[in-house]
């Protein structure tokens, strides 16, 4: 399958990874980008990738790409957020498939109006919560969805980085810079960039929706214009309660994305930077290690990984996950067949932006309770 | 030193665990005690420990030990939390010393009243927050106090359970029954038992107050009359954020108490369950994992210890530290010296009953902000 | 019952450790001492432990404390290695039981002297090898002998220390002095001294005796007379095989002792820094996190404990262990009551002296296999 | 690059590896395969892979491709052991650049040969001992070269698997069937398949090679035909000493690969199955979590990570970095430049050939000392 991007050109991170994610299976090829919105940088960087067609802008792309016999099937958008939905709608109202980087759009009106087009177009649109992609996650929700933990009392979901704890915004970074302008990034920027990630894992796993949430943001850094920190009470579908915290000035952790989940029954608990565990601790029993590929694996679960266990496995296989699932559903729709979704779809973005939104709202009121 | 206790007998947990710390040192024995409400189990309870001398009732061994020439020198209070009031009252009235169980009293007003009464005396009162005598948590105060993480962020502090996952309560255990008993154990159940001392524990470490909290308590087992679970936003004097999560429904969680710390120059991570460790993470520096009596160990930390670097300590010497520092300001007290109060005092029990009051309360509107 | 001590004064580490372990229970009470060789720490140490009787030397005491209404009930012999056959023979002598610090004595002739006098007096003598009073070592006996691991195939044990990776002896360090000095010490320093807990422990835990051993040697540290480092190869009664590594300048490493035991049908692993776990590993199946007092312990591992699950236990309750069922034994013997030996013997005690004298023969043959 | 590959169809694991691994970072594409000694096999796993070109025997393909203008730059080898010596040669002598699996030959004698060969032709043979690829392995290395650990004392490594524990080579596993056949696999099971990685190991971070060893290999499964464990101590260049363990009969262990150094001013430890972290210990200091990726990262460990620190990387980057370094050299080879070998070569499987050969013989005359 051959593949296009727009974004992720040189001094990006993001970029890179779609690639190695994407083509990891052998079942696709990136062949053409707009790599930047820079020219010079996007050629170089097409150069670099050894990319057959490079374009100087993704409206261009979209055009020459849907009109080649051999132009791609799908495009990745890996840009920042306020271009997800022009270039994302550039190239569904082609007839291009579109696998995107969170969070779905820049305002809520424009996350609504791409749900729309998603679909009248019944085109596949995949959303990279990567984290959903883990091995380990997958097996969490088999156990959930089987009733092996009961009913869900409490969650407790944090993603803590500290990247941001000093003003590199200032300092001339340009993942920084993006990510802490309200023109780029949107409303929020800890709860934008990484909040979302994390409820979208809750809700994921728990198969349980936020309701409502009472939320707290921060700013620590002094002149940044977003937040850099947030923390939040949750009420879930069911009556189960749950805390969210996500940081970006969390002095110390790199990139600390853990859940713990305690139901009537049993609790599970997951941690990013120890992926391929998942513990299950059934009530009245011993913590049990369960490992990525091992035994007492679910058929969900075993199918996420690559490698036999006791081989570590990371993020760019969880990565590569939401491609093929995506892959896969690509080649459905090119048959007419039912799409199986076994990504975050256009529908999951759209709740992701209504989170944000109503955790901004809170925190703005002060720490009120506000209904998703 | 000679001590009597008040409550512990047969079935009790905390009653030999008192004995055992208050003795550990060489510096204290158990000669007296009123072991039980029931005179036979006090009787036999006394009798299993050796006691020299057993009371059917506490106002008994109050006035008799005061009388005596060789009548104990301070008195344990280990009774469940509606005695807490009475029977500390009856010591302290007659001269004698208290070291009492958490929470301070049964009622705001008798926390007040017991303050009042400390104050007019004089007398040594002490209260066991066990917590605040590991080693590495003096450690990670001291840390704090000499700057070493800057200002403080965002606090992350839980304390969780699983022992009353089950109605254990309906089912004739008594420790259970105590605690989820209003009548017995105060406006909470779980804010009360252990939510306290999480609390105590945040404050004693970073040296901030509480100033706000925004509640959502829950009671996951159904018939229960106290909340079981609570989750809280927090909001610290000088600044700072905080989360709070306790719970005794947190299913495989056997005891887990922990707390994360993020400054702005460097972060602070202690787990009860590797009581011996102190991760200390410095901005753009790798984790240290800082041990009990290691060679980076600040003096007062190093004074918490009583092994070598490498042998493990555990809950009954943090325990023992609690009492060592009470032991030492009672003979300060007999010899009319300045107190050095190195344990949680009666205004930290005054502060946590505040904090119950305020939780219970803010739960109650639904999850608003108030002040404690 | 009251105890007293030779050996462990001012200065010394184990001392202090032997009076908390014997006391912790309530059950016994140490009251006469000869706390040193020099008249005036003896005399010193004794008043800072309230001792009611201090003597300038271990035979006055011996005669002393035999010949008194209320003399002492046992003795703890706490001296460097060369006075641990002498000291126990003059209490033994008098009829008086006797706790014992390891290795058994300085020489081969004196341990195998020292079995007889106990099997001719029939008298209590416990060897402290701390580590077998540790609930999971305890444990994970009894799930060997219970059959749960299947036959033994593989076995690795390892003690590390670092506490003498530079010459400390030179520096004027008294533990270390005496510890690398062969005349104070015996053949051997390192195995001596932490070596024999491994293999005692190895011994304890599979019931499985070393039959064979090739060992390798070492002194890292220039101008030291005796080894600080050894690895053997071990072959094992029933045909597992093992694998011991000690030492005592393996920099980083506390005190870092561990064992992982490979069965036909299941593994164990126990860490001495994380002792209130144990780690079952059935074939196919996820590791199983066991803990102190949990559900699923037996009644043996689950009496060494001393507090609920969850809260953390350790180096001063093991060796409590080791005094409790010491303290049994001896009121079993006044009561004319057959011995039940929970705690290592004397007997184990010459096994630990053979190993020795074995590992640093075949060392000094160039590492080769000797038999046991 | 154009990449052929040898072995690796249908039901083997590592082919799917090697094809992953080289393709990961954009440079090469397998086109061309002898997937299987099974031409039905052969084809359909072809398909699979959408190669362009696949051959029935290796024969076939060597001659075939070396006479193409887009003939494959470099040919993979990943058949059974037996098969290494001949394959390699056929393109070799083509040639053809060969990255290849380990051991490097089935007999020491062809070992021999193909070290010639390689030399004579001068064209680039790397060897995949994958876990040299790890970032925290390169960067114990770096570490170790820039003397920040002193003077090797001591060396523990360990590559434990249970995967064996049950006699599947009678079973009908086909990986278990020549793993276990003297003809395919050589003269040993386990040392050959995994003590050769545990040694390369070893002397690839400390630069010291192995000078004695003396083993003692088992067969722990009865009607197995090679050893399935086994244990070394080992003699190394500069004085040191060291320990290996390997096993595939270790009940619980998934592929547990570890190594701890310890110096004479620091100690080093890492263990693959928490493969992005590295253990440094320095004397007197807290252990420091060294992480990949993280700021205190020499330029060699950083540049073996794709990822920002935080992010998991696994086993495939690990392998992908053999990859990256042999694809350098062979541009580098065609370009006339010098090689740069930052991949285990030709003489580093020579090495292990004999180190196998020692091994074996060391066990079979009971356990003897031998030089390498």
């Amino acid at each position: 399958m051959r593949a296009g991007i727009v974004g992720g050109g040189r001094g990006a991170f993001i970029g890179r990874v779609h690639r190695m994610a994407a083509e990891l299976d052998g079942q696709a090829l990136i062949v053409a980008g707009s790599l930047s919105s820079s020219p010079q940088i996007a050629a170089e960087s097409a150069r670099e990738w050894c990319l057959e067609r490079s374009y100087d802008s993704y409206v261009e792309m979209a055009r020459a790409e849907a009109s080649m016999s051999d132009g791609i099937d799908f495009v990745i958008v890996a840009t920042p957020n306020n271009l997800h939905y022009p270039v994302a709608k550039a190239f569904l109202e082609r007839g291009i498939p579109v696998v995107c980087d969170k969070p779905l759009a820049h305002t809520f009106d424009d996350a609504e109006a791409l749900v729309d087009l998603v679909s009248r177009t019944g085109l596949v649109f995949a959303l990279t919560h990567t984290y959903t992609g883990y091995p380990m996650v997958r097996e969490a929700r088999e156990r959930v969805v089987h009733g092996q933990i009961g009913e869900i009392r409490k969650v407790l979901v944090e993603y803590h980085q500290d990247w941001l704890m000093h003003p590199l915004e200032q300092m001339g970074n340009k993942q920084a810079a993006w990510r802490t302008d309200p023109i780029l990034a949107g409303a929020s920027g800890c709860v934008g960039d990484i909040g979302t990630h994390a409820a979208n894992l809750l809700e994921f796993i728990t198969g349980r929706r936020i309701l409502q949430l009472c939320a707290d943001l921060s700013t620590h850094v002094s002149g940044r214009r977003l937040d850099d920190d947030a923390q939040m009470l949750l009420r879930l579908e069911g009556g189960g309660k749950g805390v969210l915290s996500c940081s970006q000035v969390a002095c110390g952790d790199e990139n600390e994305l853990s859940i713990r989940i305690y139901g009537s029954s049993a609790g599970l608990e997951w941690h990013q930077h120890e992926a391929n565990s998942l513990w299950f601790k059934g009530a009245g029993k011993s913590w049990q290690r369960l490992r990525t590929a091992g035994d007492e694996i679910s058929t969900d679960g075993a199918a996420a990984s690559r490698l036999p266990s006791g081989h570590p496995e990371g993020y760019l296989e969880a990565f590569a996950n939401i491609y093929r699932a995506a892959i896969d559903d690509i080649r459905r729709c090119a048959r007419d067949e039912p799409l199986q979704r076994q990504y975050p779809t256009v529908e999951d973005g759209l709740r992701g932006m209504r989170f944000i939104a109503r955790a901004v709202e809170s925190s703005q009121q002060g720490g009120q309770w506000l209904t998703l």
